[in-house]
């Protein structure tokens, strides 16, 4: 016996990747409903061979349903995810409302799967692109070496900022081969062959809201103690987030000791091949892949116990959707546990 | 009276910026002759309103020349450069060939104007472009504060690799909008669309020599105190290098106290106005600017003494042209002080 799921956000990249995912992974689905607003209705999405017809959020009867996969606008999310959960469903939530919310678990399986004891809103929330793919590399060597500090700053796709962001890139860029303005609408500046060390709004400390949730999201992942500074920027690229990581370890950790604990770790790929052209990934080459990549693993010796490292996931799959799904795995997982 | 100069690989990106800069800055020059290798010559570049004639380097009788500034390849740079010093010039060398050795001065001259002092083979090394915009944002806060560790990221744009690989982004962008299959030349992987993690050479380490030329020039320039970890990435920007920089200093500084220290600075600008919108800079603003524009400055309380910042610079003119032509000013100051 399968599960009747409700996708809400269908038509987004993150929803469109879930359909995806679902039908990839046979997850135990006996029905599935794309949910939008109300402009998106009657659109199709693909669901593995199947096509589904959006219906409109604002009405639906939630009733029956045991699975919610949302990634509408955060708004949305405050509204929607609690009446899910009322009408008993459990909520997997990829919007960033829910995340700090001290009775909603924020989960990586790889990371915090106990976690999934401790749902008390009906909600479970997913985390920041982000932060994901930086805990799930981080894991093996914190249970190793216990994390002091890290210090991170990303390079981080347009895909993260939906398809719309996609689109002002993929513009943007053309106009510039046509001498064409650029006119920024997603972005506040031009996109196309330039970086922006702004992503998702300012705070009052000068700190912006994604390096907020780089900090305050792994902390709640993965440990209360480990300190973070967070630098986040945005890239001209299309799919795949980067992450160049710098870490200081309570004890000590060889370059080749981090590299042995990652080969063994579900969830990574070691990149570490001899001939130095494939001694690292691009995010270019991991688009559509499941795992976080990472390579360019060396020993920094401008600090005790440091070590720094290239961290690169594909923010749609494992930064978005893959993890939601993952987390919907975990539940099932547990009902059935907890059923026996 | 003015001086005779010799622009050694004219025909360069950098070459090409410092005549244009010489022009600019009305450098004192009587006379000044564009060199090349061999395949260059004949060809013509531009100098202000004239147009030079590009002559053979290889039969150049180096003689009455009294300042050559020269960014050719390194080993070109390590054959002429001691030969025109011989002759009786002064070499400000652009390449990395000379950098560290420890008779020739690595100067920015806003940084350590004193090392002029200190030319001993009649060369002055002009550093590396993502060390100079760095050590320029540094200097003010070391003096202030004093500098025990930086960790910093970069984003460097494809003009630093040369004018083929400004071209190979250009065309590798070109054909993704009509499909073609990117065949990477002169970098390993695809940078169109993508980021790549990798400058200059593999050593022993992990480390490139790009990141450790930050290490160790950071050293000689500025403090050989400071504990540097640097880690560079190609992303795909034509011309502007970026840097999220993260400091950890002595002695504590606020973030509106260094802002003043940096209000103050010759060469660096602040931007940081009221409105979120403009609070930081983008490297594709700055192109053709002379200084180092540093924004997103904020403290960081993940270590005692933290402060982050985004400085943004030209790399073809502080982080190059501009730089060696400041030194080229610098020794013609100094030389007048001897005389009178």
């Amino acid at each position: 016996m399968g599960y009747k799921i409700a996708v809400v956000g269908a038509t987004g990249n993150v929803g469109q990747e879930i359909l995806k995912i679902l039908d990839e992974r046979n997850f135990p689905a006996d029905e599935v409903v794309a949910l939008a607003s109300a402009r998106s209705v009657g659109r199709e999405v693909s669901f593995g061979k199947k096509t589904l017809k959006v219906k409109n959020l604002a009405d639906f009867d939630f009733s029956g349903v045991d699975i919610v996969l949302s990634s509408p606008g955060g708004k949305v999310s405050a509204e929607y995810s609690p009446k899910a959960a009322k009408a008993g469903a459990v909520v997997i939530d990829n919007t960033s409302y829910w995340r700090m919310d001290p009775d909603v678990p924020l989960i990586v399986p790889e990371v915090n799967p106990h976690a999934i004891n401790e749902i008390k809103k009906g909600i479970i929330a997913n985390p920041n692109c982000s932060t994901i793919q930086m805990v799930v590399a981080l894991k093996p060597l914190h249970d190793a070496a216990g994390i002091k500090r890290v210090v991170v700053s990303t390079y981080q796709s347009v895909s993260g900022s939906g398809k719309a962001a996609m689109d002002e890139l993929f513009n943007q860029t053309k106009g510039v081969y046509m001498n064409e303005t650029a006119t920024p609408a997603v972005y506040q500046k031009q996109i196309a062959f330039n970086v922006i060390p702004h992503i998702d709004v300012f705070m009052d400390d000068g700190m912006t809201k994604e390096e907020w949730k780089m900090v305050v999201e792994t902390k709640k992942i993965l440990d209360s103690k480990i300190k973070v500074c967070a630098s986040c920027v945005r890239v001209p690229v299309f799919i795949g987030h980067s992450e160049m990581v710098n870490v200081e370890l309570e004890n000590e950790l060889s370059a080749s000791e981090a590299k042995e604990l990652w080969r063994n770790f579900d969830g990574v790929t070691l990149v570490d091949l001899e001939h130095e052209d494939l001694e690292y990934v691009t995010p270019q080459e991991i688009q559509g892949e499941d795992d976080v990549y990472v390579s360019r693993v060396r020993e920094d010796a401008s600090v005790e116990n440091g070590l720094n490292f290239w961290c690169t996931s594909d923010n749609l799959r494992k930064g978005a959707a893959l993890n939601a799904v993952q987390i919907a795995e975990l539940w099932v997982e547990n009902q059935k546990k907890a059923a026996a």
